[in-house]
C-alpha cells in the first residue's frame, strides 16, 4: 500500500497574548472551548518569550491579542506567538485584534511620513498570521492593508441596542466631533431610524498655519439630546471639548457612544469632571481601575467574537451576523 | 584588471499608454523632454501589444496613462507596458496614473467584495512598477496598498486658485454632496480662509432598507455662493442633485470644483441643462468633444506633474511642492 | 477542553465570469453542481465590479471564464473575482482558461518585446489563483509561466474522433499551415494512424527582408484530403491561404480543425466563401450569430473540463483522461 | 446545488531520491505504507530526471533523500521530484534530509563566503517544500535558516543507549576533539548522569597565522574510558588525532559515537588502523562496502523517523519522541 | 553636513564557475578586463565551496558559467557563487549561461513531469540573479521562465556566414531532423537567401505505442547540399540517422550545423565515422578532446557573448547586435 | 530629445533610533556626516510616531539603533523609521544594530518554541532594511537569517588591545564560564598569541533533571591571571559565579571582558561587589548612571562602526577592517 489514509478533521485553538487575556477567555467561553496555555515571560532586558504548552500541529489558531498600552511591546509578543505557531505547523493562523494597532497611521499626512498601519498588516503576514479578525477600523480601507482575508466586525448594533433602550430616539440627534466622521454619524442615524446629524466644525485663522480660531456646530442641537459617536476616546480631548460646544449651542443633554476606549490621561479625569450624562464603549481595550468614571457603561463584544469564529471555523458566514455588510 | 569602471550617469525617460497622449505631452514639455516613442496595437481578438521603440536599459522610466474608459483595456496596457520596460533592463519604473484606477472600490462595504484598488496596486508591482505618482486618490489610505513609494499630488491648490481668483471669498460656504467628503471641504475651507461649511444629507426610512426619503442641507447656504467640491464627477448624479438642493435652500448661486472629471452618461447632459454656473475640472481624464458643456473650465495638471517628475528623477523634494502634505 | 474538533469535508463550488456563461453551465452540469451565483456589473466609467452572492469559505473554488473579445475586459473580471474569492476565505482556487490569453505573446520575437503570457499567469497568481486548468496551449511551455500546478487538457481526441468518423483516412494527410506547427501535424498523423505529413512553406525575398516571395508545400498532397491543423483560427488569413496552396498543388478536398475559434473578421467571411468542406472548432470561445457559416462544426468540450473538475476536486488522476499526457 | 460537498480525508506519500533507496524503503516499513514508485534516469549530459508514477493529488508527501556523495547531484535530484511533486498537486511536502547538505557552511567565516545551508534551505522551498525534517544539524541555528516548520530530531538517545549498554559508565570521560563540540560532550555527560568532561585545545604560534603548534587535551582523561563525541565524521583527521592524544594522555580506552558517518578517504583506513575499539554511527548516510572497517557499529534512525513522519501525518507530537526537546 | 555626496561610478567584474574557464578568459579579453579570481574547490563529500577573491561591493557582476557534463554539479556551483556575490553586496547579478541548463525539461510532456527549465531559472532567482543571459536556447519561451531580463543572444550569424563563405548556396536545403526545428530551418533558410526547406518525418505504427515504422523525409532533397540543423547533438542519434536518410534520398552531400556541442557518447564516434562532411558547433559548452573528431569545426561566440556583456554594462541595445531580433 | 540625462552621484545619510543617540552622534562623527534630524514621539496609547525632516529621495541610509531595554518598543521604532525611509524613496537601507534583538533566541531549544532572532531579521526586511550590519551575534549563523548581505564586525581586537596593555600575558589563562563559548575562549588565546584555556562545567545530577550539582573548571587555573569572556553580560550572574570559581580553585585574580554590557539587574550590583579587578565591555548598549561601578571600563566602537559605514558606502571593503574575517 503507496498511500495511507485516513478520515479528516479540523480542530480549533485559540491562543492569548498576556494584554488583556480576560477577554480572551470571555471570548473562548463563547466559542466552547478553554484558551490553550502558554509559557510567558519577558527576560531582564526585556526580550519576550512566548511558546504554547500542547502541540498545535494541523489546528486552526485564533490568536486574540487586546493592543493597549504599552502596545509596542504587545505588537512584538503576538509576532513572537504567531512565529512560534508557524513553526509548530499550526494549519492556519488568524490574528484576532479587536482594537487593531496603529491604525490611526494609515496615511502619510504630510511627506516622509510611515504608513504604520500598513506596517503592522505586513508584519502579522511576515510572522505567520493568515488571516485578520478586527472590529471597527480607523477606516475600513485598512482590510485592504492586509493581503488575505479580513473579517472586518461592527459594534455599532451592540452599541445601538443600548442607546435605543435607553433614550428616547424622537428628539435624539447624532453629533460627529469633527468633519471626518460625519459619514459615521449618518450609519448612526440610519440605524436608529433616520435621525437628523450634526458635526464640530473647527474653523482656521487663514493668517496663521493650523490655528484654530474657533469650533462651529453645523447641524441643529438646539433642544436636542446629542448622541456624539465616534471609533475611539484616547485622551478624550476633542470629545468634551465637543460636549461643551454642544451644551453652549443649547443641547439638552449629551452621551457619548465609541467602539474602543483607549482613555489615555487625561481622558478618565475629563470625562468624569464632564457634564455627558453617559460614556458607552466595548471592552475592546482593557478599562484599568485607574480608568473607571461613574458616567462609564462597558459593553462586551466577546459574544459577537465568538460567534464569528465559530462561523469562520466552521465555513460559516460572518457577513449574516451584520445583515450583509463587512 | 579585474575591475571595469566607468563614470556614473542616470537618465530619465517619459513613456505613454494611448489612452490620452495629449497629457503625456504636455507634462513631458514641462519635464524637458519628448516622449519615447511606442510600438503599440490590439490584435483582431483584443489582445494589446505594447512596446518601446528605443533602449531602455538602465533608465528612470515613468509610464503615463490616464485610466478613462474603457478602463480595464487601459489597465492591461499599462500592466503589459511596465512588463515590457522591466524585460527591457530599464532601471527604476513610475507608473504615473493621475487618476488612480478602482479607487472607489477601496474597501467591502458589504461581505465578499473585492478590495480592486489594492488589487491594482498589487498588479502594478506585479508587472514590474516600482513607484506609483498619482493625484487626489478617492481615499489617501491607497497609499498604503502600493509596496513602495507613492508620491500623491494634490489639486487642491491649482483649483482653489481659480476660484480665489474668480469669486467673491466672503460670501462663499464650501458644500460637500454628501458625508463622506466633509473632511475635503473643510480642507477647502481653510485653504480659501477660513470659511463656513455645509453638507448634505440623505435621511434613510428605518422601515425600508436603503431608500432614502430625503436630502436634508446640514449648515446655512441661504444667501450665500455655494462651492460644491468633491474628488471626481462620474454619472453627475449627486452634484446635480445636491446643486438643485441647495438652490432650493436658497443658495444665490452654485459652482463646483472637481479633481477628476469623468463626465461618464448623462453627467454633460445633466449639468448643461443645471443652473450651476461653473463646473471646474483637472485634465487627469481627458474630455472628448461630447462630454464639454458652457459651464465647463478645465485646468491643466501638467506643469505640477512635470515637476514631480524631476524632482523625483533629481532626488529633490516633491513634498516642497505642497508646503509638506503628501 | 482547549480543542474543538469536527469531522473534515469538502466542497466543490464553480463561479463564472460574464463572458461566456453558457459554458459555465454546461460544464457545471457534467460536475453535477449549479454555478453560484455572483453579482456583477461594470460602472459607468467601465470599472468592473463582480462579487460571489454566497458563502465561500472553506471552499475549493473553480472559476471558469471564456477568453473572448474584448479580452482584457474578461480578464480583468477575472482578476477581481479572483480578489474577492481570495478575500472570502476560499480554501483554493483554480482559474479554468479554456483559451488561455495572450498565449501568442510567449517570448521575446524581438528587442523589449512583452512576455504577456507570463505576466498574465503573474497576475492571476497575485489575485489570488492556486492553480489554472486550461486547453491546448498555444505552446505547452505557458505551463511552465505558472507557479504552481496546471492542467493542461487536450482537445485533439475530441476533434481526431470526429474526423476519423466523418472522412476515409487513408487518403488523408495531415497539413499544418506554417513551419510552427509541424510537430502538431505530427501527432495528428500518429492518433490517427501513422499517416502523411506535409506543411507550407513561406519562402523570402533575400534582397527584400520580411518581404514573402511565394509559399510552397513540403510534401506530397496532390490526390490527397487535406487535414488543415492548427490550435487556433483568428482573422483566418494563415489557413485560407494554406487551402487555396492545397487544392493548386492538386489537393481533392480540404478539412479544417482547430481547437480554438477566434474568428475575428474577416474569417467568418473568408472561411464561408472558401472551398474549405467542413471547419471543426470546440466552444473554447462563445460562436456569435454573426460568426456562423455552414461549414462550421462545434464540438463542446465541457464533457472534458467537467471530468477534469471532478478529478481534481477529488484528487483523482486528470492524466488518465489522456492516457498519461499533460 | 451550488455546492458539492464531500467528506474529507488525508493520505500520506512517501518518495524516495535515489541515493539511498534502501533507507526510505525501512523507514516506510515503520510508517505503514511502501514507497510510491518514481521513473528516475540520468541523462547523457548528466540531466536529472524524476517523476511519481501515481497520482498524488491531495497528499501529504514526504520526500526522503540521503544525501551522501556526490551530493550536488543528490541535492538537485530532490528538487526536481520537489518541483515534480508541487506541479502534480500535492497538498504539502516535507523534505526528510537525515543528513542535511552543506550543514557547516552554515556563516560567513571570513569575508564574501557563501552560507551555503542556507541557501539549501531556501532552494527547497523555492522547489516546493513546506517543511523539513532532519536529524543532528551541525549547528541548531539551520532550523531558522528554513521559512516553515522543521522538525529536527536527536540521535543522542540512540547512541547514548548503544554505549550505556556496552561500557561501565563509571570510569567515562566524554570528550569533545575541539573546541566546538563541547556543549554537545557536556550533553552527553548529562544524559548519561554527570560524567566528567574534556575537549582538546589547538595551541597556535603567535607568530605565525594559522599555525598549530600543539594540541592539548584540557580536562582529566588518564586511567579514564574516553567518548570522543561529535556531530560527523568526514574524513577522520581530527577523531584520529584527538585519540592519538587522548591515549598519549594516558586514556585506558577510546571509543567514537557521532551520528553522521561520512567516511570520505582516507577515514577508512585510518579509523581501522587506530587503537579506537568502536566506532558508533547511525545510518544517515549510506556505509558502502569499501568503506566498511571491523569497529564500525551502524545503528538504525529508521525507527525514529518513522515515528515522527506519522506523528507529523496525524498531527500527533513530535517533541514528545524526546521529552519535549526540539 | 547631513548629507555626505560623492560623484557615482560602475563597475564592471567578471565571475567564472570552474566547468570552463577558458571560455570566460576569452570572453572577458572581449569585454577588456580580467576574469576575478575566486577561490574553489570540493570537500571530500562533494560539498562545493566558491568565493570571490576581492571586494565586490557594489559591481555590476557577471557570472559565467558552461553547463558541461556533470552539470548538476555546475548547477549548484553557480548558486554557491550567487549566494555569495548577493551577501557580499554586489549591485546587479549576471548569469551567463551560453547553454541553459535543462532546457529540454520546459513543458509536461507527460502527468506528473517536473519543469526543470523553470526550477532553474527560480533557482537562479532565489540565489541571487538579477538578470539571465544566453544564447540559443531550446525553446525562446523559456525567456519567459525567468522573472526579470533575459539577454538572448543568437548564434545563427555567426554560423550561417560560416557556411555561406564555405559552400555553394545555391544547391543547399536546409533540413530539420524532425517536426519540432521546422521552424528554425525556415529561419536558417531565410538568413541564407530563400532556400528550399525540408524535414525528416518519424512514422508511427498505429498498433503499437511510441514505435517508430519509418523515417520519411518531406521536401525535396535529392541532388542536393543538405545542411542539417539543430539546436544542439547531444548523442547524436537523430543527427546521424537523419544524414543518412538524407544520402539514401539522394542527397549529394550532408553537413550539420547546431549552437550547442554536448557530445556525449556516441555522438563522437558515430559522427566521425558517419559520412557527413562537416560538423559545425560553437564553444558554449567545451569540447574535451575525446570528444574530437576531424569533420568537427568549432566557432567561437566569446566576440559576441563579450559585445553583449559592454552593452549591457553600459546600458547599450543588445538588440542593435541582432538587428532588432532578442 | 526623449532621454534626459545628469551625471550620477550617490550621498549617504544617518538616522537614528531615540534608544541612545549619543552613540550615532559619534559614530557619524567618525562618518564625517551629522545625524538627519527626525521627528520622533510616542502617543499617549504607545504608538510610536518617527520620520526624517528632510528628504532622504536616493540616498543610502544607515539607520543606528541600540536595542537596549524596552527592547521591543525600540525594535518597533527601528521598524517604522524603515518604513518611512522606504516610502520616501530611499534608494537602499542598512539597519546597524550593534547588539543585534533576540539574538540568544536563535534556535528551538524545546519544541515549539519561536525562532525570534530570525523573526526580528525578517521584521527588518520587510519594514525595508536592505542590508544589516552589527557586532559579536551572539552565534554567528544570525548572519544566515537575514536575506541580504550582513556586515559582521568583531569587537575581539579593540578588546585584546587593552587587556594586551594592561596586563601581563604569560600568566594568563582564557576562561569562558561555560561549555558554549569555548570556541571564543580559543579565538582570544590565538589573538593573544597561544595562551592556555579553560571554562567551567556544570555536572547536572542524572536523578533530577535539570538540577546542577557542582560547578567544574576544566582546564589549568591554580596561580593564572584568568580572563573571563562572553559575548554579552545580562544579569551577571554566570560570570559572577564563574569567578568565584575561579577564585576557589586558586586563580590569582580575574578580569572580565564581552562585548555588549546589557547589566540587568542584579547585574551591577553583583560585580560591584564581587573580587573581579575589571570588567571590560563596549559601547554597543548605553550604560546609564545607575548601572556604572568602579572596575567598569568601556570602549567605544564608534570609530570602528564609522569605518565601516565609509567603506559600506564607497564600495570599500569592511572585510579588511578584520583581516579577512567577517
Amino acid at each position: 500500500m503507496s498511500v495511507f489514509q485516513v478520515a479528516g478533521s479540523k480542530s480549533l485553538m485559540i491562543f492569548s497574548g498576556r494584554a488583556y487575556p480576560d477577554l480572551t477567555d470571555e471570548i473562548a467561553e463563547h466559542v466552547g472551548v478553554t484558551v490553550t496555555e502558554t509559557t510567558a515571560r519577558d527576560f531582564a532586558n526585556g526580550e519576550t518569550f512566548i511558546k504554547p504548552n500542547e502541540s498545535v500541529r494541523g489546528c486552526d489558531a485564533f490568536v486574540i491579542q487586546s493592543f493597549t498600552s504599552p502596545i509596542n511591546h504587545w505588537v512584538m509578543e503576538t509576532l513572537i506567538l504567531l512565529d512560534a505557531l508557524k513553526r509548530a505547523s499550526a494549519k492556519r493562523i488568524t490574528v484576532v485584534a479587536p482594537f487593531f494597532p496603529y491604525a490611526r497611521q494609515d496615511k502619510k499626512h504630510r511627506g516622509r511620513e510611515p504608513i504604520s498601519a500598513r506596517l503592522v498588516a505586513d508584519l502579522f503576514k511576515t510572522a505567520g498570521a493568515d488571516r485578520v479578525m478586527t472590529i471597527d477600523l480607523h477606516t475600513a480601507q485598512i482590510q485592504g492593508f492586509f493581503d488575505g482575508p479580513v473579517d472586518h466586525l461592527f459594534a455599532l448594533p451592540l452599541l445601538a441596542a443600548h442607546v435605543a433602550k435607553n433614550y428616547p430616539l424622537d428628539g435624539l440627534t447624532v453629533v460627529s466631533p469633527d468633519t471626518g466622521r460625519v459619514r459615521t454619524a449618518e450609519r448612526w442615524a440610519d440605524r436608529l431610524g433616520g435621525l437628523p446629524i450634526a458635526f464640530v466644525h473647527k474653523t482656521r485663522d487663514p493668517n496663521v498655519a493650523n490655528q484654530v480660531v474657533a469650533n462651529r456646530v453645523v447641524g441643529d442641537v438646539a433642544g436636542r439630546l446629542c448622541l456624539l459617536i465616534d471609533d475611539m476616546i484616547d485622551t478624550g480631548g476633542s470629545i468634551t471639548k465637543a460636549a461643551d460646544l454642544l451644551f453652549e449651542n443649547g443641547a439638552t443633554d449629551v452621551i457619548v457612544a465609541v467602539t474602543h476606549g483607549i482613555f489615555s490621561p487625561p481622558a478618565t479625569e475629563s470625562l468624569r469632571n464632564s457634564p455627558i450624562k453617559e460614556v458607552i464603549v466595548t471592552n475592546t481595550l482593557p478599562i484599568r481601575p485607574e480608568q473607571q468614571f461613574d458616567q462609564l457603561t462597558v459593553l462586551s463584544i466577546a459574544k459577537l467574537v465568538g460567534k464569528a469564529i465559530r462561523e469562520v471555523f466552521e465555513d460559516g458566514s460572518v457577513t449574516s451576523l451584520f445583515d450583509g455588510q463587512s
